[in-house]
């Protein structure tokens, strides 16, 4: 038994609440990819969606109570996808969606934000400074902040991602999340070691943003001063410890990769899946480019976690 | 009850013989292309699979049947993606699986047909030509051929995306489907059209691959002496008469429209829905595209039946 916040009942029960536009996404082997990788390569796609991310399963988790409770508004801080997703969910049950951002974040994720008729505060500065805003107005106004990966509902919902990993005939040897604030990988690590324990979850982060890798390894919370990498999805610098600890409980371990190989990454993901991928959804390739020795002639699984990328920074980075 | 050579209980049972894998794909609304295109659209994604196409499904159906029978080898002509999708079907069952294509089909198409392990023959001309070629190579060598669209289980394989588009709680108004040789449009429209008769079934072609289009309108078989389209997927020219037949049961309407419609499907296809896909899944935006009116403030769904496509001339097409 592992010792948590996430409740397999619970997870199990989500669910029924969540939309499902966003369960049951394609899970599928990609041959191409795996040759050129040299180990087994399954996809888990969380892009085929309405908000072109896996985060609309936690937001229609936070919602749904919302809504059993009455509430009429909540606030986040986001990095662009937890925004869209909380947005998309909210006009579905008639709430207030106020979402915080950095002006630094993709223009293509803030557009939709606004497209999805949520209200948009953009902050000069980045994630951490959004957060600090979003706890304001959740103040000011007495309304509910959702805060992405703190909140259990957005890890219980990206854990729905592990039920379904594990309810097939497929088995693996290993899955590759990326590391953002923790919600996916805690999620998806929990479930996974729990219903396939045999199998390493192991957790991706970029070389720029490390706090939360740097201090899963060092077991307590190590801060940043600054995160730099085109993986905006991920690029927190202040770890939440209860987040860390689950962390601590369900991930075989947690590597940092080069923002080369996130690059590389998304180009074999355009090449040999035909797929464009946010930055983000490019770190388990990445890890497998950087230390294939220790992924050869094994099933990997990698969660494709979004696709929200401004087209002209994605060609730029791909080059095609 | 429409009179054609499709069954509904088969088609449901087809869903028991074909792979997961390509089964209850997404199907969600795109928001951002509805307002585009000044419509509700929602796409059906058969692009997230291994084979990157919808050909799975009967392919999994023929390939089934095959092994039941004891049979040990297939032959079929292909544009490129029935050939990708026997292969894998074929592969899974270990039968042999020879593929007749034209040597001017998409590298990607070619590459990933012998990467399935199937054996490739080139023929110097178009799909009609790769067609006379697999009728022999069965004869000389005594083994099944598989003949897309006149094969039932092509339709009845491809039949199983209505089941998914009419199971939902979703409704709509239009469903629409490429036109090739037919095993779709017949297909989808056939279970459309029996399960949801108030949705409008309407096919679309290129102006320059108009064969099957304008036979329906004559309803008499006509043939073209030439086909010249980006859509490699649907450019035959000879039109099969009981697929005609089939098609004038279910289909509403056939449409045809201009290349410059399809580059204009796939660059609003990647922009609004951050999909590449091949020429002939943007056929359905292309015709909303050229008959706004017709479908203002309709909820229309298009089926999103492939992305094989060569990079390159991808780019070329969108300028990306």
């Amino acid at each position: 038994m592992l010792r948590t916040r996430l409740d397999l009942d619970r997870i199990q029960a989500a669910r029924r609440v969540i939309d499902p536009v966003y369960l049951n996404t394609p899970m599928y082997r990609c041959d191409a990819l795996g040759r050129r990788l040299g180990c087994t390569v399954s996809i888990k796609l969380e892009t085929a969606n309405p908000v072109r991310s896996f985060k609309g399963r936690g937001t229609e988790l936070v919602t749904g109570l919302l809504a059993e409770q009455g509430r009429t508004a909540v606030v986040c801080a986001s990095a662009g996808n937890l925004g869209q997703a909380l947005a998309w969910s909210g006009r579905r049950r008639g709430l207030d969606v106020t979402v915080v951002a950095s002006v630094r974040a993709p223009v293509a994720k803030l557009d939709r934000i606004r497209a999805l008729g949520a209200e948009l505060e953009l902050v000069d500065g980045d994630i951490e400074l959004a957060r600090e805003r979003a706890v304001r107005i959740a103040q000011e106004r007495g309304i509910r902040l959702l805060e992405d990966s703190l909140d259990i509902e957005t890890c219980e919902g990206a854990a729905t991602i592990g039920l379904e990993l594990t309810s097939g005939e497929t088995t693996f040897d290993a899955v590759l999340t990326a590391l953002g604030g923790g919600a996916m990988a805690t999620g998806v690590g929990y479930v996974v070691k729990t219903l396939a324990p045999g199998a390493e979850v192991i957790c991706v982060q970029p070389t720029g943003a490390p706090a939360l890798t740097r201090s899963w390894h060092e077991r307590r919370v190590i801060t940043t001063e600054s995160a730099d990498t085109i993986a905006d999805g991920v690029a927190g610098r202040f770890p939440i410890p209860e987040v860390l600890d689950d962390l601590l409980a369900v991930a075989d371990d947690a590597v940092l990769v080069r923002e080369s190989s996130i690059i590389t990454g998304m180009q074999l993901l355009l090449e040999h899946t035909g797929l464009i991928v946010e930055p983000s959804a490019a770190l388990g390739v990445a890890a497998v480019l950087e230390d294939r020795d220790r992924f050869a002639g094994r099933h990997i699984v990698t969660v494709i976690c979004g696709s929200n990328v401004d087209l002209d920074a994605y060609h730029r980075w791909v080059r095609r």
